[in-house]
């Protein structure tokens, strides 16, 4: 089959990637590309196969379907723990030994496959798994009314996480550099602006980079919470000391829900046709890489449908 | 009044450093050398004047007395909303713009002070500031019967947090290198040894070293908790990145309850004189450091109330 592959960090379009067995099959409709994706191509993780995590597509019956992307063991001490996201033995679609979604089928267990409800359209069903990772951060932090909440970032995940918690009744403000981006949220009556330092009680850091956690520590209260939503190939320096010092919470923050994501989406909660930068074809696939890599540039989607650029 | 003075990182006894005036002064009994006021010593943070921040003594009245170290301003943002320990504006003793306890006298305001039980001992008392310390864990992180806790460092303070955690129920080891210490340890009934990689639901960081860091990111399960007691000279290098697919937290712990410290002193449920190293009078209060300093040291007093020594 037809199928983006990345090697030594170099991607090229292949013919002839064996199509996946076992498991359910799923035939890709379309799939985003992510900022992960383009740390992949940076070197965050060393990942060889076809990439690509974030999809829509259907399976054998013929039924559209999105997917978890975290394939668990069901053996391990983490999966005994009920923690299948963590599974110290999981295979990752298209991040860790597991062919991705930038391909004509893909596969995953019918455990991992959610329905999408027809309210949905591909465009939107496609942010299903970004849209999910933004609401981990509420599955991991208590935010509420009243709450000030900073969101560094007006890029893809940082709309996302921006748009989620503004349901939430948090006093937000979205940081970020592009002003097309930031028109967008506000058009949402999401605030931007220029925070007060030291005085937001949660600092979601969205940039995609480590710089970004600078700026967060300089924003979060003494005592206030930073969520880490970025991954990205290098280490960060910073004094740890001053962390001990405000008793900093700092967290961690990956995939999310699967089945809330849906429902926002369905219930149009959350409108992610804006954040659609480009589509291209899979047979240009390296193409819609670098459209995506080009500072500012917001999703990139790859329709793996049909051949033709549209 | 005779105190012990540092400046420009160097130690020395003076005679002629002023009382303090106005608060409430106290004649200081007996006094502690914590690994904060080492690290003052070799530039962990700018600070001229007095150290020591751990003390008893007795008030006008007679009265034997410990006090809390934060002297909040009332004024700010975070004294409005209640959090006093974390005043934008605060003095510190020994630490902050504010003399410390290596002193024959010091002062704090009236409300930081707390009375001693007459069943506690002033060797015993001088423990109440770090007991604190250790107890604030609790206050941030909810840890209780079969929770996997490791605690990295077996000195005064790691010591002080496994006394702590191990009246919670938890499934306590501790980690050291030092045989005596963890000897005093196993006398009281707490576990130590080598925890298994990526088990545990709770890591605190006691070793007071960078180095500590890269230990509790290694023991800690996926979406688990570090806490980090450690306050040190120098940054940190971690790779953030894999805090987020672990979706692990970290949490800063500095000052904590007097309150319970003192209670828990008084009911003797933990036991603090074997922590005592050595004793000093104020005259030799640099050889104190000397000796605190020394690899492997635990608590060292100084003695502020007679000169010869002990």
């Amino acid at each position: 089959m037809r199928a983006l592959w990345l090697e030594d960090r170099e991607l090229r379009v292949r013919e002839d990637v064996p199509r996946p067995t076992g498991e359910t099959l799923v035939k890709v409709r379309l799939a985003g590309i992510c900022n992960t994706d383009l740390e992949l191509t940076r070197g965050y993780y060393p990942y060889t196969g076809v990439p690509g995590h974030e999809f829509v597509g259907e399976d054998e019956q013929g039924r559209r379907v999105v997917g978890e992307i975290n394939v668990a063991c069901h053996a391990c001490a983490t999966c005994a723990r009920g923690d299948h996201t963590h599974c110290e033995r999981r295979t990752v679609l298209g991040i860790v030994n597991r062919n991705g979604a930038f391909a004509e089928y893909a596969s995953l267990p019918a455990e991992n496959l959610h329905p999408v409800p027809d309210e949905v359209t591909d465009e939107e069903a496609v942010f299903t798994e970004p849209l999910a990772a933004a609401l981990e951060i509420q599955q991991q932090v208590a935010i509420g009314p009243g709450q000030r909440v900073v969101v560094l970032g007006d890029g893809k995940l940082g709309n996302l996480v921006a748009q989620t918690l503004a349901l939430t009744g948090c006093v937000l403000t979205v940081v970020g550099r592009h002003e097309a981006k930031l028109e967008l949220l506000e058009k949402r009556g999401i605030a931007t602006g220029t925070p007060e330092a030291r005085r937001a009680d949660v600092v979601v850091e969205c940039t995609g980079q480590a710089a970004g956690f600078d700026e967060a520590r300089r924003l979060v209260r003494p005592r206030g919470t930073i969520v880490l939503k970025s991954t990205y190939a290098g280490d960060l320096t910073l004094n740890m000391s001053s962390v001990v010092v405000d008793e900093v919470t700092i967290v961690g923050s990956r995939c999310g829900p699967f089945a809330p994501a849906l429902e926002l989406l369905k219930s149009r909660k959350v409108d992610v046709k804006p954040l659609i930068e480009a589509r291209f074809p899979l047979a240009e696939a390296v193409e819609a890489f670098a459209e995506a890599g080009r500072r500012g540039a917001l999703k990139v989607l790859i329709d793996t449908s049909s051949n033709p650029k549209i």
